[in-house]
């Protein structure tokens, strides 16, 4: 029937959880600033607090950030490390298509699977794109709304502890709507918005530019307005092996220019 | 048929109705205040008025307190203690995933089946989650609404006596919809907003803070405007046990603050 | 089909029609003021102009006042009084659940059934709760609204004689959608707003006060607002039982004032 | 099928076509002011002109008046009067419960039938009515609407004449919605508002007042605004028959007075 | 199946195409206007420049003008003139009681058709009656407005011509909805606004007036404004066979004026 | 089933890919300004990067200019330049009638089709047709906007390229919704606006102007504002073949001041 063909549906088409997973996680986390690292801790401070014996129930927790700015990765890095026996992602990509009802009955699905081991991990992935979020209207889906609030809320059954990691780029659609008492710790997760720390994202991009063009990157950044996410940064990274070796850092810096990642008023 | 089969599907997974209730009392009422003690004296000034002989039909209760505020343990509280001999909880989170029409006719169905005992007690848990509602547009459900104004309005059979016990943490909302009228008794249940009554509860989780501590504690409140939930106090609370003993206080007071539920302005 | 199970389904599950009227009745009318009389006269004067032979076709008539006033008990009475062969309710507690189409072919029916009495008396209780109003939107059911605009503007048969006595607590709503022009008396229900008229009521109420007690009772509100429906103000006597006798006046005024029934701007 | 189905069901209960129409025009036209003539001769016109035989295609004629002012009395005294082989009514007491869709075909469907016939004449009635409008939103069927305009835009087939009586008391609506283009002629009907209009009615109503009551009515409404609908005059005078002979002028003018029928500011 | 049965259905009732053309252009186009003969002069150059051996692709046309002011017609002539051989109208009048996916599907068939030959002329009539627009609101089937605009911009197949004639009272509204850029040609149709123009009219409505009424008709207009669709006033001119001959003219100036064609303001 | 339909539904009628392309590419590209150069190159690097061995996962770019602009011929023109071996076009006018799952489940499985090759490129021409987007209300179909958020966000397996190509004349409405930040590339297309860009194109249409007649041209249009399309400019042109040469540049001037696109103002 239509529940056990759920099953069978949100079932990534690729391969493991683990793997999806992996998919999630891209190229790796580059502590580029200490703020990347607070994030990481407070994500294993949760886990802790629910592995403890004399914890139980469900813990919620919120990572925020603008788009392209990694809270996907970054909360699939802490599923990975929370070591959690039954560890599973719910992702609006895996529910295109799916009517309303068929997705509020696949999120409580997913929350009824975690229920039945003992310690489990659910990262719910991009809310807004969960609840088909546009800020034009707004419009989005108040029945997955509810469902989310619902069950986010909802106690699991006895001596069952549940650790929810949830990421949005709309922290503040989620306030509006009313679903942020539902979480006990809410996490910023910032863009790059200074010349060091772009400089430390490039040293980890491997052998694009030269000691000189950094410098020279980091000077021209100073004293104006830097705000990129770390995907969309790398992406551009991506195509600068296609210039040539000295006209890269013109490239690169006219092209942040050009799109409007660097701005020149500091007002 | 459809109905019958609400009747198995409303039934809550994980045991009994006293369970239930016990899960949503949870770790027990702390007396944190004297208006804690108001809200348990109004539930059973209302328990024993319909208890009475020459009073019949249907008494209508309602508990309005911010979310977190413990509204829900409150209630499932005075049901417990009312010695109805009929009590069920129409709560959403068995509700997720219904077609509006199946919710309306499950709610009734609730109702229905109170009538049948000659004392019964109705634990109508968070309204607005049962009318899906969200303060943006504002949306809600129309239907549940309506069904729940005409179940809360109609009288029972000849002989029976019902006390509805409700909770929400939007009484204005419940106000502008045209709710308010048919309870016969509105309740409020607080946050906690004094030093005194945050030890008070710190006291009742044991062995966290020394004594020392707790005075620390007290004083730097004071001053401040401290707005916070049990339940969201008793959850920060468990991630303590995760902080070596002598730096708890501070973590404690600094988290409070960061995510706001302590604030300078006094104006 | 449908509408044969329309007739079972409407037909209230516990009694006959006199037995739903003397439901909607209540513990009877307290002629609490001058205006109830009048209230119950101008339905003797409907009735007798419709009874007359010279007339025929639909005389309709709407009692509007605020809610936990006393229109649907009013408009019980003056059904039962009418002596009219055919009476019966159309109330929204006998269609929840019921799609849109439902309910209209439900009212069509009723109106249809009433065509075949020579004298028939409806009473359509609780307009805005037919059509699902709520001021926020506001939201209604329109399909309900035309139904019940066309019926109660459609001639009956010939030499078919109709009553309708409608209720409702939202009139300048009815104005505002076009539906007042049906009504051919318009009827004003009032709460109950000196100390004069409490007091009449609470000497209807056996026993509660003493003489002494009245007294002060009227004394007390004299010079502030009082406006309390009798619905609400015999629910609260009905508390007064398992109050001490001694501390019963003093909990009665507080708790109005509390509950905001009695006020002291007289601005 | 659906469509033979609608045959039965749009074909009133009680009878012919015929009787149909005397029932919408009721106990006859009172022609209480030159201007009730003038519609009348309006009517008679377009018959004519519809009639000679250079003339062809779809004729519309529309009365609007406020609601009670008579326009369905007068608009089925017109179709009567047509002599026209083929007369059909199309009016929203005909339509209750039908779908959107099933009302658009049962529209659509009066139109064809009545291009079968060479002289046809049809009375659309209550065009608000049929288009659910209602002026909160504003709410309407805007599928109605684009069937009624593309219908009554729509040229008969070869050699056939269509004659359309609409009424309503919407006239700025059918403005705004874009309707008004579709009428050839428009003609105005009005409510009674002056005492000499009054005391024409009275006189029509067999015995009610004597000559003395009717010259204190007229003298008491002079200087005053009066705005009244033939539809309700007539039936507050039906009241008039249970009041005592000598209490009639007095209750008659206090009743015209507290129901706002007549207005003492004239500015 | 539904498409095979669209087929059918969407054929007119009564002849073949010709005589569907015929009926829309009606008893023939008067050039009372320059104006006219300009609008005719910009379909033929369509024509032809279609036609051409180095053409092909789609292309686009808009007649727009006021409600009544002939637009149908002059397109219908337009298409009978172009001698394509392939000629077929898609007009609301033949999509009553679609649902808006028919509706869609039925405009993509007559496309699909018309794809079929090599050269085609379609006739879309009144885009805002298939779009079902109302100004109250807006609304209208943004379905249709979507498979019109998609239709009006996709290329047909190679080597296939097709010429697309548009009527619209509501140039506005498409410009808004942002179907404009769709139209290669646009083109403006008038009301009749002069003394000159109407009498032009009135002369080819045989042996209406006498000379001398002819210029007492200009002579009055002069200096006012006048307002008129040909197709409104034809059916006025209709009327006047009912009206004595020596009483016509003043008959029809007093009903232009009443009606609002003729306005004395000119400011 | 359903799916196995829509593989052969939106498999284009007349031809193959290839031809498709063709068809979307029309007579060819004129580089009629340097910009149009620049549009050409930006795909071809975007090519590139994807093509390098160290790069892979989804890169997206979007081609925005003003209804007419281009912008379709110049995404066809990459994809066909990309030399990708999969190359597939997701365009509104291959889902007319499609409800909006469909079309949701339709742009899915384009995708899914494209992860089945390792190096793919997607044409998504038309982003707001596909979206079924109309500025009045605004309206859009919110789940097929999120399913091109999801889409184009998300990671396609391992070691798949795929290169996306999308195209809008609503950049800023893209933006309103929060589609902006998945596209790694953003590129604008723009309307001819000068003299000499004017020329340009007329020279590639082959005999139509002489010499004077281009200078004449030329020198007219200096000093006003020119805005127009090319796609509406080669339609122009293609009118000017009815035109007698000496009569053209005339014909050419005033049509194009008449239809607004040239204006006098500069301010
Ligand atoms: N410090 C970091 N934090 C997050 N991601 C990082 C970091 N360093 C490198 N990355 C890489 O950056 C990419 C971030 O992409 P991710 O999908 O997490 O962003 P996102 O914020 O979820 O984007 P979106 O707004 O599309 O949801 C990943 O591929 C990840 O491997
Ligand atoms: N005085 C108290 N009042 C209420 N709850 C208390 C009190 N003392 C301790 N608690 C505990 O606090 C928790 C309150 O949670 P509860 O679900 O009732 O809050 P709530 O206001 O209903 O929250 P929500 O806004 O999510 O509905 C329960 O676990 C309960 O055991
Ligand atoms: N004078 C009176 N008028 C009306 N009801 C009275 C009066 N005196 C006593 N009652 C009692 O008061 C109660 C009024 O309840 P009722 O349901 O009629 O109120 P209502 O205005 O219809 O309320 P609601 O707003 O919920 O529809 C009844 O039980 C009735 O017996
Ligand atoms: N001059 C008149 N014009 C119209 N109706 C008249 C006139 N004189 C007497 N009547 C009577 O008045 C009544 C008018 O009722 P009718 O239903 O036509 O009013 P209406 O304007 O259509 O009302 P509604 O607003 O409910 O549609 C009829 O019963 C008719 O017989
Ligand atoms: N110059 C003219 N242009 C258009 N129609 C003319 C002209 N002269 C005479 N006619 C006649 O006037 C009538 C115009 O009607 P038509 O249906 O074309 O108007 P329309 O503008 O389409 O009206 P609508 O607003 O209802 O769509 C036709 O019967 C046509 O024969
Ligand atoms: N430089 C150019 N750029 C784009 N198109 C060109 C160019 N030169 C010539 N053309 C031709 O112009 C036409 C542009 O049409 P196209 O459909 O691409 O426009 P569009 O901007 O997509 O229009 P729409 O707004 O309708 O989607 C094509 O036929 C193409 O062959
Ligand atoms: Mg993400
Ligand atoms: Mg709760
Ligand atoms: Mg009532
Ligand atoms: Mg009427
Ligand atoms: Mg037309
Ligand atoms: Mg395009």
């Amino acid at each position: 029937d239509f529940l056990s063909a759920l099953e069978t549906d949100i079932k990534p088409a690729f391969g493991s959880n683990e793997e999806v997973l992996d998919s999630y996680i891209g190229t790796g986390i580059i502590i580029w600033d200490e703020s990347v690292q607070n994030v990481l801790n407070a994500g294993e401070l949760c886990t802790k607090t629910l592995k403890s014996p004399n914890c139980d129930g469900i813990f919620t927790m919120l990572l925020e950030g603008p788009p392209n700015s990694g809270t996907t990765a970054l909360a699939a890095h802490m599923c990975k490390n929370s070591g959690f026996p039954f560890v599973k992602i719910c992702s609006p990509d895996e529910m295109v298509g799916f009517t309303e009802t068929a997705k509020c009955l696949a999120i409580k699905k997913i929350f009824d699977d975690a229920y039945k081991s003992e310690l489990s991990c659910l990262l719910i992935d991009d809310l807004e794109g969960l609840m088909e979020y546009t800020p034009v209207g707004p419009r989005f889906s108040n029945a997955v709304l509810q469902v989310l609030r619902v069950m986010l809320k909802k106690n699991p059954p006895k001596k069952r502890k549940l650790l929810t990691i949830c990421t949005t780029s709309r922290a503040s659609m989620l306030e509006e709507v009313g679903l942020f008492p539902v979480f006990r710790v809410v996490t910023r997760v910032n863009n790059i918005s200074t010349g060091k720390q772009l400089v430390h994202v490039l040293l980890n991009v491997n052998d694009t530019f030269s000691q000189d063009d950094l410098g020279r990157i980091e000077k021209e950044v100073k004293g104006k307005r830097l705000w990129i996410g770390i995907k969309q940064l790398l992406a551009i990274c991506s195509i600068l092996g296609q210039i040539e070796r000295h006209e890269r850092a013109r490239f690169f810096l006219e092209h942040l220019e050009e799109k409007g990642f660097i701005r020149d008023d500091l007002s």
